[in-house]
């Protein structure tokens, strides 16, 4: 993994791939499969997600206040929905999908190795926890497989129907 | 364009598409590009999005506290980004770029006939627009263009990068 520039964060966040979202609750590590999530400020970069208050997930977001993002691309796809069907409660998710657990920099919950990139985040916000799971991110550090050439990333459609991300194409925008 | 189930508005936002927003400030409608946004519930539908308060649309959405989320098919990519490329301050869009307002059944904002679904919103919570320029939308009624049968989209990455829609997969998911 190689250092990503901040700034570029929201290059990865903002076309709404699946993610997979690590936490390290008193122990071993657990992850799920995240697409209910959006780019709020470039920088520092900002993220809002959704974490139901019935994943598993939710308590060690709340109490330990971080977690790493973790991009997964199409190779992983069968195994991120795998991740998925099953909760932290029952399963040690690292270990049963065959996932490298990688130290951070500044946040206790691991980046995960086979993903081609990963941000170590701190909940900088928990205003709308109560009323709708919203958590605010602020994403510390940004880490970038260079080995990984293909990043195409799924996007979620419901029922199992993902979209992979097609052909890129270039218009004359404006925007950053 | 014919009525569409509000169970299935997440269908269409979760993927992270870029879309338009309209919004009716005391006068002719007004239309921006978004892709910062999410879905929160599932029904009634919730979206967060984040509207800049640079963005002309801004004081627009805070104060009629009304939009629509139109989805735009590959098709409009090139209106798309010319549209998020000036401001409702200098320009009338909804002229400058041919689209078709038609009326909205529960908001004053307009629909945009030439995308294959529009999704009339108020605002439901605004407790992070002061910090974040963060809306909570409800969605109100979805309607979908059953004669448009081309629904890819695109997500930006950037500096004009946009990923089309490519295949679609079907993978055993237990989720909705």
């Amino acid at each position: 993994m190689r250092d990503l520039p901040l700034a570029k964060v929201y290059q990865l966040v903002e076309p709404g791939p699946v993610v997979l979202l690590t936490t390290a609750p008193n122990g071993p590590p657990n992850v799920m499969t995240m697409s209910w999530h959006m780019m709020v400020e470039f920088e520092p970069p900002l993220i809002a997600c959704v974490v139901s208050n019935r994943n598993f997930s939710f308590a060690a977001l709340r109490t330990s206040r971080e977690c790493v993002i973790a991009l997964p691309a199409t190779r992983l796809a069968r195994e991120v929905v795998q991740i998925g069907n099953c909760s932290g409660r029952d399963v040690a998710k690292f270990e049963k999908f065959r996932l490298t657990p990688l130290p951070a920099a500044h946040v206790a919950p691991p980046l995960i190795k086979e993903c081609f990139a990963n941000l170590e985040c701190r909940v900088t916000n928990t205003r709308l926890v109560n009323t709708y799971n919203l958590f605010i991110l602020e994403v510390l550090k940004a880490w970038i497989d260079p080995a990984q050439k293909h990043r195409r990333t799924i996007h979620h459609h419901g029922y199992g129907r993902f979209a992979v991300d097609g052909p890129m194409i270039k218009l004359a925008s404006k925007m950053r």
